[in-house]
């Protein structure tokens, strides 16, 4: 059978075969195959991480990855982004009746390899099959667990009036690429999604400075978002500087044919990074050694303000206030 | 704003608006309100139970409960049939546009309140808004984690020869009672879906024997497929006496109507157990003191058997071979 049926949501043998042949061959480890109604992992020494992500990515197939690497890269980088070591994923799918099983298996198997290169074990499964029309090909839910071994705890709140904002790279390269291809604009193979694992290139980071303030992911509603949640989380404003945020060539001009800021989009392999100002230029130099960093720049800094407002300072001098609000519809990314 | 609409799902001003109106006013606690990238969870003391399960069920408020306590109880009670204290949830939506925002809160509270009758914690959550036609009003997904503090291993594995099978109530329920509304039978009303919070239960259970082999919730595929995985698990058989095995009146007259078999129809408030002949009338009597065992009945034995088959006989002294593919179309329940 070539195509998902709603047999194959039924818990009797077409699940269970599907299971076998697919899941199982590919996420493979003696934790999953415990096959009982909980999972049991080991003691786990230190405080945990866990983080929460479903994915409904549209289009599944995109230029620089799929809805399966995504849904691993999103939550290992969330987990590292707290410092942690990502150990296990859970994966919950959500299919609609009529999806190629050929589909599944490039998005289990790529789900399977980027696991295996972040050094995490999927440990728990779940899948529904939905009527044609209930559900957009394929939803997974992705959810992770690690451990905080370091003494650290990074949080918005620990941003001050003086620390420096840097970014690991460009900006705006999977939402583009995602929208292009959905678009169907011409040209859109030129850009490609950013998606990656960053969880080596944290660790880098953090043994680069113990006093990293918090690192923060600028997925959806992309950086502006995120600035905008640091500003408040720490009741402090935040100015950037704009010449110093990167973006390519490419990416710009595909914004302005799609009339999207790139402040905006979601990034799926950059990290935004609050250091103190002694530190800055320490972390910078070993951010640039690693091959996800090249292009990281520090981009601002910590002011106190009581507006906690995140400030943009074009080349002119002029100051615009970016708010939350400018990503309106930029769904499904 | 009454409904959901795309702006809700875009990570702006209306996302953080609605989870700070909806989701934090009812799963508030320190962990959730971190409000970084991921949540961090102390120390756990011993071996962890982590399951993960999406929720797709139609209709989504049913007599007895409704999609928000449905995702909260299934979960807890997974954890708990590994022998877990649960601690901590999380929560995944993914939401069609269109929603009414009402609705969302009666679910969010019912997963609040559900959660806080189980002494679990929603410590993570994500939101994601899909337009009208690509998803059907609201899926979720929780994932649990609990700590296993006793020193035992339930598995299908430990099921021997000999072993008695007691399921812990009646048959049927929630299926019944899902399929019934969503048909709009006649009558509806007077079945109620048995979901249910299991784990003070589970405890008593496993405070009664130390010698319990392994608890299932026989949920999707109903006893039927959950004894086919554990009959294939312990390589045995698996014989069930039919008018031992409890199905209340209006169930089963539904059933007639529908053409279904309770014994392929999900519970969401039952326990299956295997558990030494020698221990079992003891565990009987501990389930039957508490208000969700007071139906529990010792339905059959594992008997040594090559073809890990399982086998009803009826009041007649037929045998008819369970397998697993009864279940058919049973979705979405």
């Amino acid at each position: 059978m070539s195509i998902i049926t709603l047999s194959h949501g039924s818990g009797g043998n077409a699940t269970h075969q599907l299971i076998e042949d697919i899941f199982y061959k590919y996420f493979y480890n003696d934790i999953l195959l415990q096959k009982n109604d909980s999972s049991v992992i080991p003691h786990v020494k230190g405080k945990i991480a866990v983080t929460t992500n479903s994915f409904v990515v549209d289009p599944i197939f995109f230029n620089g990855g799929d809805i399966g690497k995504l849904s691993v890269c999103r939550t290992v980088n969330d987990l590292a982004m707290s410092g942690a070591k990502p150990l296990y994923i859970t994966a919950g799918f959500i299919i609609e009746e009529g999806f190629k099983i050929n589909d599944l298996e490039i998005v289990v198997e790529s789900m399977a390899v980027t696991a295996k290169m972040a050094k995490v074990k999927i440990v728990a499964g779940d899948i529904k099959v939905v009527e044609k029309g209930s559900a957009d090909q394929i939803y997974i839910n992705t959810t992770g667990i690690g451990v905080i071994k370091k003494d650290i705890y990074l949080s918005g709140k620990n941003a001050k009036p003086g620390d420096k904002v840097i970014i690991s790279g460009t900006l705006g390269d999977h939402g583009v690429s995602i929208l292009s291809k959905r678009e169907n604009i011409e040209f859109h193979e030129s850009i490609k999604s950013d998606c990656a694992l960053l969880n080596d290139f944290i660790e880098r980071i953090l043994d680069a400075s113990r006093q990293i303030r918090l690192l923060r992911s600028p997925t959806r509603g992309g950086l502006a978002a995120t600035l905008n949640q640091i500003a408040k989380h720490s009741q402090n404003s935040i100015v950037l500087q704009q010449e110093a945020i990167p973006v390519k060539d490419d990416v710009r001009r595909m914004c302005e044919v799609l009339d999207l800021d790139s402040l905006y989009i979601n990034n799926e392999g950059k990290v935004v990074i609050i250091v103190p100002d002694k530190e800055a230029q320490k972390v910078l130099k070993a951010m640039e050694k690693h091959p996800l960093g090249k292009d990281a720049k520090i981009i601002g800094e910590i002011i106190k303000d009581d507006k906690n407002d995140v400030i943009l300072k074009t080349k002119t001098g002029e100051k615009r206030i970016l708010n939350m609000n400018k990503s309106g519809l930029l769904l499904r990314i």
